[in-house]
């Protein structure tokens, strides 16, 4: 732990890093079907109840999970938006590839979208869930939403460009492919997808609508 | 029925067309939870063996029904590449809307991406039905594609422009409003979406790569 490591009962930020940490490296290892909540709780040495406190089932304990993978991914402002997107959309394909492999033995389909999948329909059949995930996104978002606007503001972007829709259409083209269509996502793609969403696809330029 | 109906035991692909048309009934009005099979088979007036032949499982069962639905959506090559992607994806934000709602009485949370994320997680779990998903939309995608090529060949979009990097753009972020972020899909925001992909963000265009 820390070097200022106090006797008797951890701190629970502690306590929820340390349960944390046992969730990642058990669900990475085993998948999230044969996850068990309990053995997380022994492994980070907490009692049950101090896990179950925190996070009342397994998909909200993924959804804490995904939250902790996607803080360790920068978001890095260096004023080369074509460069930033690219380092970030790379970043977040890495991240969606092992979410995909989790738990998959080398004979299993890996076009399979995996674990991000059941974060989805977790999202989707419980509302608390749903909300967490939703804010999850809301909030990380906020970063490259921000890099966005700071391209527009200083002009490489054009004026009309609206950041929300051009993530969407990047991240967006990311999630498609592994969870509707399995295509795979790797670093050339992401520079393709960043060259087509800069570039546009029409070969006579829309008029700027403002 | 059709005016050639027969005696006796009517063709199989009456059975499975009277089959999703009592499931699609059934599914639309209670949601995937509480969606039985056997009740189906039995609205359908089919033997329970011959719906449980051709579609083992619920999952099975919504994947012929979304390949249903997904038909019933015409892919129209006017010319106008703008005006047909914007109908098509109109069309397409329209069914996911139709399933995110699916089953939902009014006070429950109408973010959630509902059925479809059902589709996507029985698609991550079940190596079959995957394979069933992803050939589904990649058949049903084929005809969007040969849209864009045709767009290009006329000099529409530029020679630079792949037709699958570019639909992804536009569906993905339908699919990941709906699946990740839960923000509305309606026909303004596909307008925006059309119009950011056609004409792309960047203030200077980048020099054509090819």
């Amino acid at each position: 732990m820390t070097g200022t490591a106090r006797r008797g009962r951890p701190r629970s930020e502690d306590a929820d890093a340390r349960i944390l940490g046992a969730a990642q490296e058990l669900l990475f290892a085993r998948g999230y079907d044969r996850f068990v909540m309990d053995e997380a709780a022994v492994r980070a040495g907490v009692a049950k109840t101090t896990l179950y406190r925190r996070w009342p089932t397994k998909d909200h304990l993924l959804v804490a999970l995904v939250a902790k993978v996607q803080d360790e991914v920068p978001v890095a402002d260096t004023g080369d938006v074509r460069a930033d997107l690219t380092v970030y959309l790379t970043a977040i394909a890495t991240g969606l590839n092992r979410m995909r492999a989790v738990g998959r033995t080398g004979d299993r389909d890996d076009r399979s979208a995996g674990m991000v999948a059941e974060l989805v329909a977790a999202a989707a059949r419980h509302p608390d869930v749903g909300d967490a995930v939703r804010g999850l996104f809301a909030r990380r978002n906020t970063l490259v939403l921000a890099l966005l606007d700071h391209a527009r503001e200083r002009g490489d972007l054009r004026a009309g460009t609206s950041s929300t829709v051009l993530f969407d259409q990047l991240a967006g083209a990311l999630y498609y492919r592994l969870l509707v269509t399995g295509e795979p996502i790797d670093a050339a793609y992401v520079r393709d997808l960043v060259d087509h969403a800069l570039t546009g696809a029409a070969a006579t330029p829309h008029p700027e609508r403002n």
